[in-house]
């Protein structure tokens, strides 16, 4: 039996880098970038006006001038308009491009307009205090060239945004990760079927779909009851069109649990096989050459979920963003806690923000690796350490995190 | 002028909840349950086998038997096989159920196997301490009847699988919120077209768009030049068609910027202008009666971006979730900040996970609130109370975060 940190190591291991798909703008939020994009002109793109005011020549204001007649009138969006005669300015407004022979613009805030003779004319009631003043400057922000965004960021709604001003309108990103959900287990029925006093529906698969599909991975989903026939023949045919096949049930030591012996006969390598942790520990996983990867988890609801969170999610967030080192979460444990086996313990918490911004992690009961609904009451687990059997109130703990 | 914390107030104030539709579960997750589902019988719904082994009566045990000849075997699925002899055990699996005649399972690890004239024998290596052992006892979870799932909660992938252990493969769920998302001025061009050389790519609405994809709201993007009569015509069937308008641009004290007055003229009314804050100060917020709220932010990119997570982000989680208090993140400054004006700041920050588990906030330096590519380093904003102008590294703050 191995550790928990050596199992994750070796699942880790086996992350593959994905193909790249093209795909529109509008559908990349979430999805990861497989390409650089680089500024195509200078950010901003020229002088920018960032003020609605008057445009003038800071030359006449230290020469004195506090009245300026209005020369023109300038909206964003509308070509410059030069200004011949530095004593006048240019009304002008935010996102405007500054007009050749100003250089400083006064906002509305800062000025009185009247009219002389007809002419507006702008009085400064505040004079500008230096050159440059409400002017955000050409290729200030970036230049034409600079790369904006590397290959492998995750695309968050600023980098849509950055994108959408270079005008990518459609963008090479990894495609999603396509995973098998396979349940086995005769005690199992459709959600549509009323059980016997002695079955149970199916919830695991429902789960982990669900699951992939939080992590933005695709799925489908398979049943076979333990029919070991059935599966020999399907199985190949998942291992060779998936990424990955998560299997729930069949992997513990009774008679009904054959798909180690089976998997290793269809050509997967076993790469471990029972891990010291608790729940979940008759985790099997394993990696067909040139084909998908196997987690084989325990069917019990919770060792199951502890699983998924433990090792598969980091697994396809490893496949998406190789080069991505991803955040180690951790939390306070809130209460002294006792747990005796040196094995790793996944402790159910109930998370609460702390005042000062830290995670508080509140040990919940959980009545066996089966109880299902007592999940709805935790946010996460704990991840206590197997050398350890004392941990203490206030003490910090990796947090594996579901909600 | 508002403060922040009075704009957030009216902006929730108006948030309405939203009629139901069914789904099927498979595609349910992330969406809120607007149905209360209960249990339709126990949990677990028999005597639950928790190990593979075999089940016995414990009388048997505390009368000294140490062997038990197999007189069944039963897999999970299978009708339970009574046990007529207490002299004997029946050779059982994990989520099987107990057979009746037996009260205590015990684990293969704890037993060793013979064979006495071709009979099957169990020999005790570790005798069960009590009776019950290894038996999930059926309704020691929850029992038939028991609020399983309350109305309001969101769906996250615990509640899917609770939810396919009763059956419910269809949900009763909040529909999803209908955003416009409007974009004006004469200076933006679409992604496809090279820009002049005074004009820019549109950029705030693609970033809108995406960031209410990641809030689970559906939307649709219009773009007007400012072209007050093409608005003027087609406003009123969005305000009647959408829950929100999200527009950026047109709000602040320009020439162009004729938005707040014809909204008015369109029967929306102003619950506010202009907030004290920075950036985002000219956020324009009214509600239609029967119709849209609308979020008339500004053009700014860096300003749409902070209003959009401080204002929208909230107001569709109002919505979707009316009863449910919304956790409020803070992070520590981790070095000392200074910011004169007394009005709230959105200071730009990357977040780090100290070893305590609390977030620590860099501050960023961003370009004016024209600066788009400085979000790609930053994670969230710190807000920043009016009432203070020295900010202490260590002290915590509360943390807007998009990433």
């Amino acid at each position: 039996m191995i550790s928990v940190e050596e199992a994750t190591r070796r699942v880790l291991a086996t992350a593959r880098p994905l193909p790249t798909e093209t795909i529109p703008l509008t559908q990349a939020v979430g999805r990861v970038l497989q390409q650089p994009l680089h500024a195509d002109r200078d950010f901003p793109p020229f002088h920018r006006v960032a003020m609605d005011g008057i445009a003038l020549a800071f030359e006449a204001v230290a020469a004195g001038q506090t009245t300026f007649p209005i020369s023109a009138t300038q909206l964003a969006g509308m070509p410059p308009q030069p200004l011949s005669n530095t004593q006048t300015a240019v009304e002008i407004m935010t996102g405007a491009a500054l007009p050749p022979g100003t250089d400083t613009v006064v906002r509305y805030e800062d000025l009185q307009f009247h009219e002389v003779n007809g002419q507006r004319v702008a009085a400064l009631q505040v004079a500008p205090p230096q050159v440059g003043h409400n002017v955000h400057h050409q290729a200030s922000d970036r230049e034409a060239g600079d790369l904006l965004l590397p290959s492998g960021v995750k695309l968050s709604p600023a980098e849509i945004a950055v994108a959408a001003t270079i005008g990518a309108h459609e963008l090479q990103v990894a495609r999603r990760l396509r995973v098998a959900v396979v349940s086995t287990g005769d005690e199992l029925v459709e959600l549509t079927q009323t059980p016997l006093p002695h079955q149970i529906r199916r919830s695991n698969a429902y789960m982990v779909q669900a699951a992939l599909q939080e992590a933005g991975a695709e799925s489908e989903a398979f049943h076979f009851n333990d029919d070991q026939n059935a599966l020999r023949q399907e199985l190949p045919l998942l291992l060779d069109s998936f990424d990955a096949l998560v299997l729930s049930g069949g992997v513990s030591k009774g008679q009904a649990d054959f798909l180690p012996a089976m998997l290793q006969e269809l050509g997967v390598t076993q790469l471990f096989h029972e891990v010291q942790q608790r729940p979940g520990k008759p985790f099997w996983f394993g990696e067909k050459a040139g084909g998908a990867v196997v987690f084989a988890l325990p069917g019990n609801p919770v060792s199951t979920f502890v699983n998924f969170y433990q090792y598969v999610r980091p697994w396809l967030h490893r496949c998406q963003q190789p080069h991505y080192k991803q955040p180690r979460p951790t939390a306070l444990l809130a209460t002294d806690f006792t747990f005796m086996p040196r094995i790793t313990y996944f402790l159910p918490v109930r998370l609460e923000i702390a005042p000062y911004g830290h995670l508080l992690a509140h040990p919940q009961k959980i009545g066996g690796s089966g109880d299902l609904a007592s999940l709805l009451h935790c946010d996460g687990f704990l991840r206590l350490p197997a050398e350890s059997t004392e941990f203490k109130a206030g003490d910090a703990f990796p947090l594996v995190r579901f909600r």
